[in-house]
């Protein structure tokens, strides 16, 4: 049997289901874009194997432990990681037999789809995990991992990834990344600039993050000018390790455009420590602009990850820390957040800010009329929780008519889980072509176009807009 | 004719309409659980025959007098009373003509399926309802009504209901339930604790009602240790006649985790009538938190319904009073609102806060992650306006993928309209079999997992979640 | 070939499609019922050629030009008129060249079907417009205009228009409706008064035209009794030439009621320019009550547009003025803004308020529980960029539960784009009979019932809402 079906996510009604079909064959076998993510670059440095099953799917993934914590599974019984170096599992057998055991909560989810995806496409299973094959499947996963075709690099070649896209924090020395190109092999792992670190005058360690900032450039990171000077040079170092874009992640979409003097003198509070939390707000806001400012010097494609609620429960942040499963998504206000910087840059040619989305009520709302209407402006895939079959569709439903397709950038994977990489790629193929379909169908496009958009979909838009 | 389809509800698709038949022929005969709603308990324990049909179906129905009213027709046309206890429409038969005249305004709602539904399957109607067909209904139903067969414990018993939960004021002598189990009737009737009266200080005769919660139960409920004893006595009490659960309608998802003494003072401000509006908002919002806390101790499930702006119409209210159709919902929080009782007590082993809704909003964006990550949250059915086809495919659509079908409960009528049980129940069950089947036919699910969920979705998850 | 397929829209499952088909077919010939859009009067009071391809399709639509100006191409290369009267592109093909060479961007959106509606059944064409199409294209379109045929007034005849309303300023003479009478043509083109530069505190020139409007009125304009007297005796006027409504587009639903002393004082503030922001916008709000009571002595049927951030963006706003296609939706609050005005008029007799909005997530939420409970409100059909496929099918399935079909009131064009409108409304009418098809399907609607539904969404409720 097959763990996933071959016309899985394909309308239902067989003369729609053709026309799916026939769109995702034309474009299953394009390489993957993966433009945006968390895989690890010492992954493809070093090339070692990956330690076992459990520290492959389970211990990292916040989607699936979470799942399991939410039904009583302690985290420590899962092998996560205490802040205190307090004692967990430490058996990898033991943690994916409970894995398994619960293994039937995820039914219906993307999770579940992702990983009997990789089962069965990376690890050649074909029997559903359970209680009663768990033990088999360890066995059976580990044994691959031992074996060469199942390195690092090996299988991303075997996914057929073109290219893809690492973040690292503004302060990352990016020996990985030098180590994979005086490698010599010829895998394309590019960074991406995080500056989160030293533009958030609310991270831990913000003025030293700063003042390590300023050493590492050679500027006086004291300084406003010296402290965008510092960016700039950063961004260029990013940029020589193949970085085509920067990343942020706020709490909010908020932006601002200060003058330089308040900026100058916000910036000084925030190095003493002394902005209150508005301030803070209020400096990151113009953070954002002032990084749009320098994408129109150095070309770096902007990206924006806004509005998650960050280590919601207190507990779980002091017993084992940030990127636990509890952020949880708010309501996220765009209209009047992007305004200052849209006012300031938006409609300059030759930039591409890139918005996401964790409130699924701004698609129609706010953000496709803003893409359709300002040429810096591009909508993200579906992201997170939203990165699933209902999710590209709401997304695909919500924008198209009023952006259109052009105003999208494809998909990206945004995952730290590399084996489900071609898994989550090849649901979002299947996503649009269903989409796509439904459209032809319904004489709202037609059937020559629905394969061009195909692929532009799937291969086309990532490859523009990120400059990869 | 019918005058409901055998396959209504179903995917219209050959395929897929197989699929969702034989889950819902799995689950059709089940018992009814129906965990939480607005019986009145004195049906069972007098076990008098329904008066009329317009008091059987138009009268306490706000669902249906509203549509009426909406369109023009007077509220006192349709019998509703009056706040003053002024002169209303006192024929029923009168009644029944221009809820028939008016009923094609019900085309397309559940209203028209559910009272479809029960003229068919509980009188054995097979014409549809209409000007002309209004005074032979009338004449039927009431005839049927008073027949032995047609009592409150014996359409209990047909319905085939397991377990029916109604709703009680914390004040509430429970003089029904009493009667119904002195009366050695088997029918499984519980009562759930409702303590708005005596925790919002905003509640008409707050004061009074505090000070009688004392007097019942011998506590000094002007003290804060007195009031939360006062409160736990009450609810033994309440579980002495089988509740299971307690219940909260809050205008907002508001939670706050005040210290003791702080508490203490807010609550004796709200005796002395001095609070605020905001801080009378924030009592109720700590009170949730306290009731959680016994919950811990005693072990009832706790609901919360926050979201409705009641009594929208100072007119309406002023000649009408409470309940009359015209409460609205609007936007609602729950990711700031929840986070102080979360820190408190949600990753609590053993706890189940049930979370409802009325922002649709909020199911993708902030009921399904935080459900799918906290050991103590659980998200209640679709609730009041989308107790329906459509709110119920939103609502499975919107929280599967990111929190699976575990972290749901099941359904719940939440009705007062007794002889639409059946009808609600039945409308669930097909809704939930029609998006089981769509995910069976899109590779999504597997059949035989699907059966497993909807027997869950139909039964086990509510008698699980309320301890039934 | 044809440019737009038979079957559009129509859901593809044949059982269903039939049902479709069949609605459809039998409200296809119904005459237009257009009461709210903005087209010219003077088109109608002259009856001239239109002038070119270009001024016809590109230049006047902002739907059209906002797609090509958000992927880079300049507003001035596409004719848009700058506000310092600088030059921009002159030459009607190369901006129809332009236009053409960049309209695969609209593929998916409802204005591809429009315009290829328009292509289609208004000029005969049948290849699809592109680069290398587009002079041909150019060419007959041209041609075409020079005939009697396409002159407006043929025009609207040959597009079964019944009765169409146009939206004028207080302040206007309506000298092109009374060219309109006075010519004899029997076309019926109404008039609907639109006051917000005399509301609304931040209009331009809100004191002076305040001023004209006494002027106009022979009222004392400067006193609260004499400015309403105004208002009473400009509606009597726009009465007579036709108007059956008002409209009112505000940036959020506030309604206010003051007392009269109250709303005087601060009339007197605004006159004076004195207002706050929030003062400005309490005083818009209390208009709205003020205009609803009016309704209640003259009958207008009063139209609300909230929602709209209009000329989001500050250079071109600067560059290019208003309606440029960078009015961008916002949330939009209207359980508790409209307390005020429903608690004044809400339940009154006679009145009849239609709520549009840009904000879907209100759709369930909050406008359908208010419609079918308040006598006086009745909602408009989707609005902007939701008057297409995907909005209409998210209004239905959002609203109908709630509020049934008879509190909706029809569809309107909204438009400026005089050939769109019999594509709009064909649009609109495929899509509410997909609608119903699947209710049909489903077991929601009996057939006959939907046939009496598609009449009344087609036709029927837009009569009686406007009393046209």
């Amino acid at each position: 049997m097959n763990l996933t079906e071959t016309d899985r996510l394909f309308p239902v009604e067989p003369l729609v289901r053709d026309i799916a079909r026939s769109l995702y064959d034309s474009v299953s076998g394009l390489p993957i874009i993966s433009p945006h993510g968390h895989c690890d670059p010492s992954w493809f440095a070093e090339n070692k194997r990956f330690p076992n099953p459990a520290e492959l799917f389970v211990i990292p993934d916040h989607y699936v432990f979470r799942m399991l914590t939410s039904q009583g599974v302690a985290m420590t019984d899962l092998g996560i990681p205490r802040a205190d170096g307090g004692a967990t599992e430490t058996d990898p057998r033991k943690i994916w037999q409970r894995f398994a055991d619960n293994f039937y909560l995820f039914r219906g989810t993307p999770s579940a789809m992702w990983l009997d995806h990789s089962f069965e496409h990376v690890f050649g299973l074909n029997v559903p995990l359970s209680s009663e094959t768990a033990p088999d499947y360890y066995d059976h996963i580990d044994a691959k991992l031992a074996e060469p075709e199942f390195l690092p690099r090996a299988l991303f070649e075997r996914f057929n990834i073109e290219a893809l896209a690492t973040t690292e924090g503004a302060l990352d020395d990016l020996k990985w990344h030098r180590q994979i190109r005086e490698s010599g092999w010829q895998g394309r792992v590019v960074t991406t600039y995080r500056p989160d670190a030293v533009v958030d005058p609310e991270f831990e360690g913000f003025a030293a993050n700063v003042a390590q900032l300023g050493e590492m450039t050679q500027e006086d990171s004291q300084s406003w000018q010296g402290y965008l000077n510092a960016h700039r040079k950063r961004r260029a170092y990013f940029k020589s390790f193949g970085a085509t874009a920067s990343d942020h992640g706020h709490p909010s979409a908020r932006t601002e455009n200060l003058s330089q003097s308040d900026a100058a003198a916000l910036f000084a509070k925030a190095l003493h420590g002394q902005c209150s939390a508005e301030e803070a707000d209020c400096f990151r806001g113009h953070m954002l602009t002032e990084m749009a400012r320098m994408s129109l010097e150095d070309g770096l494609t902007l990206q924006i990850h806004p509005g998650s609620r960050r280590n919601h429960n207190a507990n779980v942040f002091a017993q084992h820390g940030r990127d636990m499963g509890f952020d949880i998504p708010g309501p996220t206000n765009y209209v009047d957040a992007l305004k200052p910087m849209l006012d300031a840059v938006g409609i300059e040619p030759g930039l591409t800010i890139i918005l996401f989305t964790l409130d699924e009520t701004s698609y129609g709302r706010e953000l496709a009329p803003m893409a359709g209407a300002y040429p810096a402006l591009k909508l993200g895939p579906p992201w997170w929780f939203f990165d699933s079959y209902e999710g590209i569709k709401k997304f695909r439903e919500a924008t198209t008519e009023t952006c259109g397709f052009y105003n999208t950038v494809g998909f990206n994977d945004d995952t730290r889980a590399f084996c489900s990489i071609p898994a989550r790629h090849d649901v979002a193929r299947r996503s649009d072509c269903a989409y796509l379909a439904q459209l032809v169908a319904t004489g709202r496009l037609r059937e020559a176009e629905a394969f061009e958009v195909a692929h532009d979909l799937t291969y086309g838009l990532a490859k523009a807009a990120y400059q990869l």
